[in-house]
């Protein structure tokens, strides 16, 4: 058994998220192992894993992905017919050999995801299908303070769906950085080592509300110490949402 | 009556062209027509021009349209109603009112398109619709200078269809520039008082066969000579055409 790597992009518009599923549901992963299975002629994959499970409707830039597979493989050219295989929004960008004990979801120290969020008074008909739109006034330095408050090692029981079954809420968010751009483009950049059901957007959507002045900066304190899903604000679209880069 | 000018964006890869045609055939310029009706409530609209007319498949960063009506307008509302009217693909992002004799097509001085290739061995899930892939090797230096060669006041006729019935083939080319960004992203910009038809795609499609050493930089003097398509290069996919900017 060989193992792969493969980084892996795509528009997430019209998957019901990464993971796999029972029944007739489209999902990314469901596209990659209909392709893997065509391309290796239908040779056994054993041990499918991925970095981060992006939710229905959620891009990706750089997913990271690892299988196994008797197959010898000529790289460029099984890359190759996977992209000509597989739909049109899923990409394979690279594929490497990787250590027999690889595991892409196990090992990821650090997952990065990016939001998008449009200032204006319209949407650009090529950032529509990849961003929020927000047409009101935002502060950024307030909004960059209230990001502050989410890094380090905390208690994310408030910024999490509490359809949520998991019961340890313990993530460490390493950094949060906002970014602002021409055209009114500001981009949310959060790194952590792992993340909760809704959480990147949970949090974007509460510093929004925060750089509106809707509410204040000790009102994250309030909602880390409720733990409680009402503390914080309002989820924003999944549309904005890329998993953007992930470490080993 | 007063007269209206806008910017409009859209992605061309649904549409045969920005020109209405007879028939039940879906332009831009249908669709900027109907959303009009629909927000002028039936209100008569004189005059729609527009400063470039874009082939099928080709898109959009910055059209320029003007019409007149009688009805006055408050242009913030009326853009925003536009755009909930318009569909995803088509998007007004500025209105003014403009001079009584300002025509968006005859007043334009200079058009800019930007032609998108990646050269990689792979096409990026998001920039698939919006460029064209080309995997072999390219000289970028050979096309800059097979670049100048286009630019001036010089006889188009062998970078034209064949099928244009157009006459006066000189136009002039203000400039040509060549752009390469990380990905392998290159972008062709060229600026021109005015083109023929799949002008800009045929030049490029020349140029890229010199940067593959398929084709020498003389072999264009010899294609403005013979006046004939058959001495220019290959046409280049439409969907990798923008229309960028139009001056006045």
């Amino acid at each position: 058994m060989s193992n792969y790597s493969a980084i892996v992009e795509y528009d997430g518009t019209c998957y019901k998220g990464f993971q796999a599923q029972p029944g007739n549901v489209s999902t990314v992963q469901g596209e990659l192992l209909k392709a893997l299975n065509i391309v290796l002629s239908g040779a056994e994959i054993q041990e499918f894993s991925y970095a981060g499970r992006t939710d229905s409707g959620v891009h990706a830039k750089h997913q990271v992905i690892n299988f196994k597979t008797c197959k010898k493989l000529d790289l460029y050219r099984f890359k190759w017919k996977l992209n000509c295989v597989l739909p049109d929004d899923i990409v394979i960008k690279e594929i490497n050999t990787a250590a027999g004990d690889f595991d892409s979801r196990k090992d990821a120290t650090l997952r990065q995801y990016s939001y998008y969020l449009v200032n204006n008074n319209y949407q650009s008909a090529f950032l529509k299908r990849y961003s929020m739109l927000f047409t009101g006034a935002l502060d950024i330095g307030l909004m960059r303070k209230a990001a502050d408050k989410f890094c380090g090692v905390k208690d994310f029981a408030s910024f999490c769906n509490n359809s949520s079954n998991v019961t340890f809420t313990v993530r460490e968010v390493y950094s949060f950085n906002i970014r602002k751009y021409s055209g009114g483009m500001f981009v949310f950049i959060i790194a952590a080592n792992a993340y909760l059901y809704n959480m990147v957007r949970i949090i974007v959507g509460t510093v929004i509300e925060i750089g509106m002045g809707k509410r204040s900066i000790e009102s994250i304190d309030k909602a880390f110490e409720a733990r409680k899903r009402t503390y914080a604000g309002k989820i924003v679209p999944a549309k904005g949402l890329f998993l953007t880069n992930v470490v080993y």
